[in-house]
């Protein structure tokens, strides 16, 4: 990791630089991909699989026998932790169905003129789906942050695409939680091809209105093409971050390992240490070296520091003011008092307060959504939630009355716009409750 | 237009289709226009202006004495009609604050397990954009509708760019609609060069995070390619669209008039009648032939008249999915019991209710925003509401109680998906805890 010790403006903004990727090759690569899945459907799927996947599918749906295996191979310990997970995910979220109303049923009208009476419902998505990546991780993880709100939102079809390992076998552990989330199909289908196929639909796997879920570069490349197509996107996606400010109150063994707990995730992860302590500086870096050298991912991590700087600042405020222009998709506030500080943040993705709230407890247990904006992102974008798989209806109801109050200034403004269309629209019903009256 | 009775699955689905746009050329043009302004600033900003605009800009900011100067041109009635329409607009987006609590500065905390403690904060997007296009219609009503919610979620700069006419002007209305709004700045650009100066900043123009508002094929090219680069859109933009439900108690000339309305927005515009009575088509075709006739934009509504359909139906029910599979921008019912359709509405933008309830009101007047999805996306997209202004960061404190309580099963996800370093984050903590005890 870098050190800079009170950076000016320019150095700051330089250790500050996310690593950018290249995409023109890969943007062919995922092109021709689409476009195969387009023509091609489950035939392209089922040669995509061969070929990347290294086995040869055959039912790309994942049956109901397939998944009762899975269950009685996940362990008792394992399926408990999943049901906790569950539970708390659920509680987060149904809590921001409390707080802001149940906006999905109960419409709370506002009359905003004599006459006019104005409201919305949030309704949910009919149709998602859901992109789990394969590989050695199997991040069971994001089905549960994923598949719970589509299923409190009421989404009638929830469906899952995950590579199949080159034994065509899907981890347990991901239909389990598939299962406990409450996914209505699961498909053995994996990189940008399962992004078609969601997108266009295949004579096996419906299309859907939206697309979540973390992925490579081909995925991510391919949600952002069919998303120009008309299909939605959860959010853009880049490579995993975390920032740390760490006051004097700050424990360095642990600052160390939520430091390298993000670097693991992969060689363009970025993490960032921002610390008012020169001390801590010096800690730091010694327990990040003593506990890199024990880690099983010790050579993805040590890249990752590689892109990674640790900063000296004047002050706690100067910290904040940093982390906000950065907005980091993770930031761990661990400062004498870090309610305050949390009060000072205006663009971060996920925040974790005090020693004891490691990054890594957010992945899984906490309740609030995993899936986050990255790359700068948080300033714009927020994490999963509910309302990420619903979409809001306005309603309007205009009586005589109310036509009566509004419609003279819109037949106004109509014009003034040039759109006498608009006006005339308006004016008929004038003149019709008129020709009533007389 | 095309008249269908009682069509069959597949002639229904065609009916349905949107007419599609070729964008090769087009791309190629915006790709040029975004590298000039990100590498010629304000200079590229000038000599597109004079190429496109006709009209050599000095001054790309609009001072304070233009706007007292557009100001004293607007007449006494157009001031008292946009402050309505802009108290209307208020009191529907600020009726979603109260409804939904203000999440912007009162958190509920979540108890999600014994020793964590989780909220959310809606926070406001710092810098927004707003584009208003120029031309023969000057849509002012578009700067109410996106400068007052950004206003009302607290962003602290509300920048907004719009072409000045031949003569180096810019629609009075325009201005004093973005002084009522409260727009902090304001650029004579226009186009996709103006979308770029947003997206990468110039000497006069600042970047900001996120852009809003209509524009020609161009500027939603222009707005698609930015995304990709990490500036978030409001939405994918298309031609506009009305979906007419006409039961038997429909008025035909207000049906007329409202399909002429958003027949006139552009020769692309999409209008469709749905109905369960065969003599209303006769009777609204009549009409539409009559109120045609008068429009001083016939020409263009015509031609959009060309890709519109008028379709029979078997019931009420099967209109109302009809509705919902073509998930219009607008939607009028103008059926005998309106509210019990809007109920099973589960894809629109806005919906009208009744036969007063013209759809011109909405675009100026009744509150809801008249920013809405085209083109199929309000299967997934809201129209622009204040959360399209604010994005949305958790927060949770994991107390050294807490850690013990979620720690364990946080262990064991992390070490199922081979991420030991999330594990090791956890386990240092307990680890201190039990050294603590001892």
């Amino acid at each position: 990791m870098r050190k800079l010790l009170y950076p000016g403006a320019a150095e700051l903004a330089a250790a500050l630089e996310r690593p950018s990727a290249g995409n023109r090759e890969i943007d062919l690569k995922v092109r021709e991909i689409l476009s195969a899945v387009k023509g091609g459907g489950d035939a392209a799927l089922r040669a995509f699989s061969e070929r990347f996947d290294g086995f040869a599918v055959t039912s790309l749906r994942v049956e109901a026998a397939d998944i009762e295996q899975a269950e009685r191979e996940v362990t008792p310990a394992l399926k408990k932790a999943i049901q906790s997970a569950a539970s708390n995910i659920e509680k987060f979220h149904l809590a921001a169905i409390r707080s802001a109303g149940d906006n999905r049923t109960i419409p709370e009208v506002t009359v905003t003129a004599p006459g006019v009476r104005c409201w919305y419902r949030d309704s949910p998505i009919e149709k998602v789906g859901l992109y789990i990546p394969g590989g050695t991780a199997p991040l069971f993880s994001t089905v549960l942050m994923l598949g719970i709100p589509a299923r409190l939102a009421g989404c009638r079809d929830i469906l899952m695409c995950t590579p199949p390992g080159s034994d065509g076998k899907i981890n347990p552990l991901i239909l389990y939680a598939a299962k406990v989330a409450g996914v209505n199909a699961i498909f053995r289908a994996g990189g940008a091809q399962a992004i078609a196929a969601m997108a266009y639909g295949t004579e096996s796997i419906p299309a859907v209105y939206k697309i979540f879920g973390p992925g490579n570069r081909y995925v991510t490349r391919a949600k952002e093409l069919v998303q120009l197509e008309g299909t939605a996107i959860d959010m853009p996606a880049g490579p995993s971050e975390l920032m740390v400010i760490a006051g004097r109150t700050a424990i360095p063994a642990f600052v160390a390992a939520d430091l390298l707990s993000q670097a693991e995730h992969g060689t363009d992860s970025q993490v960032i240490m921002l610390t008012d302590s020169r001390q801590m500086i010096t800690l730091v870096e010694k327990e990040t070296e003593l506990q890199l050298a024990i880690l099983p991912r010790k050579d993805i991590a040590a890249q990752s520091l590689g892109n990674s700087s640790m900063i000296l600042l004047e002050s706690e405020d100067k910290c904040i003011e940093t982390a906000n222009r950065y907005a980091p998709e993770h930031l761990i506030i661990a400062t004498p008092d870090p309610m305050r500080a949390a009060e000072q943040v205006t663009s971060a993705g996920s925040v974790f307060l005090g020693n004891f709230s490691s990054e890594s407890t957010g992945d899984y247990m906490t309740g609030p959504n995993h899936t986050l904006p990255t790359g700068g992102f948080a300033r714009s974008f927020s994490g999963v939630t509910l309302g990420s798989f619903m979409k809001r209806i306005f309603f309007q109801e205009v009586t005589a009355e109310g036509i009566q109050t509004i419609g003279p200034d819109t037949v106004l403004m109509a014009e003034a716009e040039m759109l006498r269309a608009h006006a005339a629209a308006v004016s008929v019903r004038l003149k019709y409750i008129d020709d009533e009256k007389n």
